[in-house]
């Protein structure tokens, strides 16, 4: 297996109401998206879809206890304003501000929201981290 | 906000085991790893990491209730031959086979196996997905 993942799927309670939040925060659904069905974006190097997430617990074999189960997602930015205005806009959109920007014990600075589903995204800097014109990180 | 992940991270129990079943199928830990703390893999354009599932809800600012949370990952090869060997590898190591590899309703072909700690992953063949060199997906 290389290591690469090559499709984030978020299960979603409704479909078009995600689609909205994730608009309203700068993300576009790619037109091989099944209007009703199931949302695709073209994510850098892989791709993020929103899915019920009825079916997709069933596709995946598992079972739904709901709530969050143990998968962070992470965006990084290259300032601290960057940091503040995506978790403001992701506020204004409906999300749960878990944590406001602040500067973090490994030299960064983070915040996190919570999206409509539940799902956490860390918006963070890692001064570590350089980011490629492409919006890759690659590991130094 | 742009559209990418820069970082996927999956909480683990126990992240020595944890390491080593993903070992088993091929991934290897990227040296700024923090032995006993954190993994951190180059997947492609992005990071996969391996971290407390404690620490990571509470960094994420979520109540964890256990189980599955609604994301599921997944990696797409080139032939059925390649879904069928991921799958068994890590059923050797010790995964869960959620779904053994079949033939699919949008005319693919893919297998689910759960890891240790619950996290499922779809392993697929989706012919209307090219698959790039540097193994990036990018929607047609």
């Amino acid at each position: 297996m290389d290591q690469r993942i090559s499709l984030v799927t978020l299960g979603v309670a409704d479909l078009d109401r995600s689609i909205a939040f994730y608009r309203a925060i700068g993300w576009e659904p790619h037109p091989r998206s099944v209007a009703g069905e199931i949302a695709f974006y073209q994510a850098g190097g892989l791709v993020f879809a929103l899915w019920s997430r009825v079916s997709l617990a069933e596709d995946s074999g598992v079972a739904d206890g709901g709530g969050w189960g143990g998968i962070t997602l992470a965006h990084n930015v290259l300032s601290p304003d960057d940091v503040d205005a995506i978790l403001a806009a992701a506020g204004a959109a409906g999300a749960r501000i878990a944590r406001t920007g602040a500067p973090t014990e490994w030299g960064g600075y983070s915040g996190v929201f919570i999206d409509l589903d539940g799902h956490p995204w860390e918006v963070a800097i890692n001064p570590g981290w350089p980011i490629a014109d492409d919006g890759s990180i690659l590991l130094p």
